[in-house]
């Protein structure tokens, strides 16, 4: 008769004395971010808690004031649509967030201040190259300047992509990303109301559209040319309808779970998530 | 050979549709509240967490209205010291937290709008009937005047109380919590600057003295007539430098925790926590 210990390591109690970090969407339902940092804070023996936050684009900036006035709070993290607001919000920002014009990731620093830092880039591009997609030489097409897209979009010419075509329905923003880009990488990125398709090696969908069942797709897959690699942000669904669609065609795809995977040691070393002394 | 099967049925994990309850307090190291409530949760299995939240005076309207900006967020419980600050910012308040001047928890009305309401005075009076300490027909005097004094005035005096005189060093809420207190009792509460301790049958320290080691004692044991109850209302540390010296001197001694325990019925009555469907 085998014996089959338990894990009993669950989650460290709640208690008057818990540290605590916020995640702030609209919606949040779909965010990952209290399923992978809770887990960790009990792995570390961190008396801490991540909770998830519903704050709608008119009130996000009351709702980040009082949260950075809760004395036991040390980090917030940012999720769609509040990304660009949390950068004009920070105290200061890194330079990855000021050219994604976004930040994710928000930290109490000794003296008071927030600092805001992105990572959506960083983790999406290193997710893409461990899936063996590397982006270095390749044209590859983003969906979306907002917060993700941004940040995406400076993270790709940063690991050598040799062109980049962004789209975005709303002509400013698309334009101020794309100056933005050309400042630290003149000639490589350009803007389209239409996204060149028949060209690209890789596509990646960084709007909303795929999280809510009804959501039309952000472009069609029956343009691409064959072999293109399809990459999704969206993390809930995993198979949105773009990927299956590109799946169905036999295209590569990379889900958007992959981006917050391989975020994670970022945020735990961002936040100084060490293990209590003497463990 | 006996098998014991482990208690497996933790909290339940939180991810983006967790929904959200908060307790504010200054400091918030001693709430119970977490404790408390996150266990009765689970056995409901019901998808929410209570978190700790410590702000101070000066930042709590702008916290308070940051968390009634969460849309997940459905209820605030208050402590020491911003009950009579919630009570200004609610939208509308119970009968019995306007006879108390305060507010220990906020409930999200489906039109929206934040209802206040006090279980301090009802679950302290329960608390104390059910150790065998009657208030009918005592004299009790109460150390303190803020939220959570004002709250169990009312109660001990709608639960029969002969007298009760309130004892606090600001001498302008003094007068008003006996003035609010008149309205209702007529002639039964007085507000004294020293307490009458040789005639008191119950004597109740309802200040925050006690919370911390170098607290001095809110009044001195040694002018208590023998058999006069000695309660405290702080949670944490258990036994007070208070207690321990009514104790010492052979008096009936009543412990903090009474008051929350005895308030959990009710606040699961007002954040109607009913187990889902099925259940």
């Amino acid at each position: 008769m085998e014996l089959v210990v338990p894990d009993l390591s669950g989650p460290v109690p709640i208690s008057g004395s818990t540290r605590l970090y916020a995640v702030l969407g609209a919606p949040v339902e779909q965010v990952r971010a209290p399923s992978l940092l809770n887990p960790l804070f009990a792995r570390l023996g961190i008396d801490a808690v991540l909770f998830p936050v519903h704050v709608e684009p008119d009130a996000f900036a009351g709702v980040l004031h009082g949260l950075t006035r809760m004395k036991n709070l040390d980090g917030i993290l940012v999720t769609i649509p509040h990304k660009a607001a949390a950068l004009r919000l920070a105290d200061e920002v890194s330079p990855a967030a000021e050219v994604a014009g976004a930040v994710n990731a928000l930290r109490r620093e000794p003296d008071g201040r927030w600092s805001g830092e992105n990572f959506d880039g960083a983790g999406f591009v290193r997710g893409l190259t461990e899936a063996g997609h590397l982006p270095g030489g390749r044209r590859i097409v983003l969906m979306g300047a907002g917060g993700a897209g941004s940040a995406i979009a400076a993270a790709l010419l940063a690991a050598g992509a040799a062109h980049l075509t962004v789209c975005d329905p709303d002509a400013a923003r698309l334009r101020e990303l794309v100056a933005r880009l050309e400042e630290h990488w003149p000639g490589r990125a350009t803007g389209e109301a239409d996204p060149p398709l028949g060209e690209a090696d890789i596509v990646v969908n960084a709007t909303p559209l795929g999280m809510r069942p009804d959501d039309p797709q952000p472009f069609s897959v029956r343009g691409l040319p064959p072999r293109c690699v399809v990459a999704d942000v969206i993390m809930k669904p995993r198979e949105t309808a773009l990927l299956k669609a590109a799946a169905a065609l036999g295209h590569p795809i990379h889900h958007g779970a992959h981006m917050l995977d391989h975020q994670l040691d970022l945020y735990r070393t961002f936040f100084r998530l060490d293990a209590p002394p003497g463990q």
